[in-house]
């Protein structure tokens, strides 16, 4: 299989490099090729080529199996007056790839509970998935800006509504099926139509599986006071990036959380949901977790390695039980490095 | 003082009616003359008038001191074809009286903490004011719709932004001169001109106050992770309803939370942050402390009367203290009515 390893900037490099090993030893350890490709996306490509997604990196994304990528941006190319910026290097590689279903799964780990600002009893048995539109909304509607005033315009068709839609209630049949649809219906034209097209979807298409409602500021309240109560969640882009670092809480870390991100193609986009952290790149202490768990998604979902996935899970589960943790999750002074939570996922692999 | 009454849908009349007591109550203690009259707005007014905020309901509010208001909406109005919907008068309203600047204070009592999902030795000292800006952004931009697609346009002006991160950094003046906003600049041209504008304000007009920015993804952590780090926090219209909503799970629950929305002119509209709450409306359990409060902001800013307000906020905390809770913070089978609670605050009044 062919994966391309995007390592963008900040801590990118650092938790793609535990990943690429955790990748490699589960190729040793199964018997599989992986052939790996490293291309530039964000800042990095930005100093090299003048832009944040060269030609080459969206091509070689296009042609490979699956892309594992770190994270972009930094303070160094955050000028709001700046022509180009790392992130628009991101948007435009989901957008190429139209990879319009972003999963992030919370599941909090017993380990890490007590990183969590949530207390303990309402976390146990907590496990939802979030299904983020992402390639649409007001990321990607036209953009406007003079002297006085700017705009952004959040656009949704539905065809956009119900492919992702109907990627969530798909996922739901996996699970508890039950799906919660996360809008602003009250006051958003787009959510009204969102709120149409998801009880259609749900009605025609998956009379097995329950579609309820959320608005969008209820629903940031109920996911930290009742996080048991959701199995699946589908939202549009602006209130899915949101309401996932949010959730991201539950599980103690934003760190530890993966994503997978999914479009009609063969081709799947994984990264971690936490951002290039340049107050601690390079400094060898970023939690790696994230990363490996994004590959155990690769793995599944573009490769259909589902045993692979499964054991690399088990893995960071392991070490974590084991009390290896980077300096977002332990106690203070007790804190492992990027290098030793890799090499305990490692001895695990083995 | 002339002062409307907005009573609304669902639980507005039942806690619009304890708030009204109270500042009848406040009255008496004080030797003031409050003139209050009704009108109709929401849901209310659509039945009786055909229409969310009926003229005669608006140029009551314009000539008014101050507006109290309960909730507006509920499923009866809340068909996604409707041509009318309750929030749409409330939006107007905000519009109407020029209230761009939305004040939500949260200070957990720490006779709640038990209620709320956030582990309590973060809640201790917690104390920050949000300051929503109101009357712009995704809500009130153009909104279309087709066959195949919506859009809603999210359209600032400089001196939209100015004016509320002006106000924001004036209460900060009066608390711990450290403001943070929150945008989204690493995506949205908005979010861009809004970090511009925030940072030449405060560098030219508060060089006493610490300004500093926070992508709202991850606020959304930061809010719960670290909620003692935030003194005023100011932020666009969308991103202030979700984030306030989750900040209300700091104070326990959405019903214990006040607000202020203030403009230019003296007017003012207070109303508790939760909404119409349909699924318990009529049952006389609602939570009256986020209308209560609401009143007593009313006194502070619209009328100056700050020794009255405060009365207001130590009665409520007293009879927090005392236990005498209703059902969203009490333990099971221990809560006290809607009338109790108002009793007990009206008690502490005399
Ligand atoms: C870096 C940024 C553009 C991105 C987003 O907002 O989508 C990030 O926050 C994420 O959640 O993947
Ligand atoms: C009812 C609704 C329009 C309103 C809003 O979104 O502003 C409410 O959620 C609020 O926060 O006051």
């Amino acid at each position: 299989a062919d994966i391309v390893v995007l390592k963008g900037d900040g801590i990118g490099p650092e938790v793609t490099h535990a990943a690429v090993e955790v990748l490699r030893a589960v190729a040793r350890r199964y018997g599989h090729q992986f052939t790996l490709h490293e291309h530039l996306i964000g800042g990095a490509a930005i100093d090299a080529t003048g832009e944040p997604l060269p030609a080459a990196t969206l091509e070689a994304c296009q042609r490979a199996d699956a892309v594992l990528l770190g994270a972009v941006g930094g303070p160094k190319w955050s000028d709001p007056k700046a022509k180009v910026r790392p992130e628009q290097g991101l948007l435009a590689l989901r957008k190429g790839l139209g990879l319009y279903a972003n999963l992030r799964p919370v599941q909090p780990h017993a380990a890490t509970l007590g990183a969590s600002p949530i207390k303990p009893h309402l976390l146990s048995g907590v496990d939802m998935i979030v299904v983020r539109e992402l390639t649409g909304g007001i990321y990607f509607g036209q953009k406007q800006r003079s002297e006085t005033s700017a705009s952004d315009l959040c656009e949704y068709s539905v065809a956009e509504i119900e492919r992702v839609v109907r990627r969530a209630c798909e996922l739901a049949r996996g699970r508890r099926h039950h799906v919660v649809s996360v809008d602003k219906a009250n006051v958003l034209e787009t959510s009204r139509l969102w709120r149409e097209v998801a009880t259609r979807v749900a009605r025609e298409e998956f009379p097995d599986v329950t579609l309820e409602h959320q608005l969008v500021d209820s629903m940031a309240m109920h996911l930290i006071a009742k996080p048991r109560a959701f199995d699946v969640i589908v939202t549009e882009n602006m209130f899915g990036d949101i309401l996932t670092d949010e959730a991201s809480m539950l599980a103690g870390s934003l760190g530890l959380l993966p994503s997978a991100s999914l479009g009609e193609g063969k081709v799947g986009l994984y990264e971690p949901i936490h951002g290039s952290a340049p107050d601690i790149a390079g400094r060898g202490i970023a939690n790696p977790c994230g990363t490996i768990l994004s590959a155990a998604l690769l793995l599944r979902y573009s490769l259909g390695l589902n045993a692979e996935a499964e054991c690399i899970e088990q893995a960071v589960s392991a070490v974590l039980d084991a009390g290896v943790l980077t300096a977002d999750l332990a106690p203070a002074g007790e804190a492992a490095t990027t290098a030793a939570v890799t090499a305990a996922v490692l001895a695990q692999l083995e």
